[in-house]
């Protein structure tokens, strides 16, 4: 299964905190794709959720209590939204270079900005997670010394142009054998299918 | 509780069969609402949720799916989407000729056309249902006969207003003492308020 998420998604973080425990249960594999949702809508002619003064407003108050229903801790950041591409760089800069750590450094990111309201927009910012990690990630100042590489932007781009051929349109989006959900409240259904009901 | 919904909305009609039985649970009335969605969204300067193309796939997919997962009657209607104006008038009218009568005709236009698959859209579609109707509604042929009418067009066009005003932006969307909830997802949200849960 493919997740998809965006780092500066509330949403994309509820299902971050939910996505493995639910998983687990059903002995699926979870591909994690943070991706770029502005650059993903974009690609489809679509706007994004919050551009609207009445749909912000509404959905201020909806992360904390949907935050509140699902049980994740949550804070408002100080700063949203923000630009996430220097944390989306580092993710599948780290998924080749450590894979192991790709979701733990996903993890660090998601609840470093949703929980303690860090910043996670800058390369400075993205590199201190880094180091901050347990296991400490030997490459870690290799990572920051790629983060606007070729490399490091070829990789994004082709997680996004491969999101946007998958018909990804927001954050969180799952694809299920073939199958999307899109939002965290689409969790109970992705269970059901897990479970084994047939679509 | 104010309920706003769209008889051409399937989230709404999921939400039209689930509303009862959860506002009877802690005691609350719901005041029906049927809203013209275009012409709100129009107000607002937002788009429709399904005028992009791979949006309405995966809606028309999430339909079907999402009926069987809340256990609600559902086949997808021949014609989608459909003009709703003459039932919402008959609503307005019913619910002043014979407030009674006003919500069993809601489910009734909402059964025919997400169950069965019936026109709900020309006045005499509108018309055979009242006709249909168990008590019969004495006014049936005055229903009819209104629904071009000057009273009917304002009753709706003043109920579509006040929607503008609260801050509606889809269909389904409950106002719970001034709080708003958008979609049939919100529905277990809506449950825990009504509990008690403080905002």
């Amino acid at each position: 299964m493919d997740f998809y998420f965006d780092f500066a998604s509330p949403y994309g973080y509820f299902a971050s905190e939910k996505i493995e425990a639910l998983a687990a249960r059903y002995g699926r594999v979870i591909r994690w794709r943070p991706i770029l949702l502005f650059a993903v809508l974009r690609a489809h002619g679509l706007a994004g959720p919050m551009e609207h003064p009445l749909k912000r407003a509404y959905m201020l108050a909806d992360f904390e209590r949907s935050a509140k229903f699902l049980g994740v801790q949550y804070r408002a950041p100080a700063s949203f939204p923000i630009v996430t591409q220097h944390a989306a760089r580092a993710f599948y800069l780290i998924e080749q270079a450590a894979p192991d750590l790709a979701v733990p450094f996903a993890h660090a990111v998601l609840r470093a900005y949703w929980r303690e309201s860090r910043d996670i927009a800058s390369p400075a910012a993205v590199a201190a997670i880094v180091s901050d990690m347990t296991p400490a990630l030997g490459a870690a100042e290799d990572v920051l010394a790629q983060l606007q590489g070729d490399v490091a932007k070829g990789l994004l781009t082709e997680a996004i142009n491969r999101a946007v051929a998958a018909g990804v349109f927001g954050s969180p989006f799952f694809m299920l054998d073939g199958e999307p959900f899109f939002g965290a409240d689409r969790l109970p259904q992705l269970e059901v299918r897990m479970a084994g009901s047939p679509r």
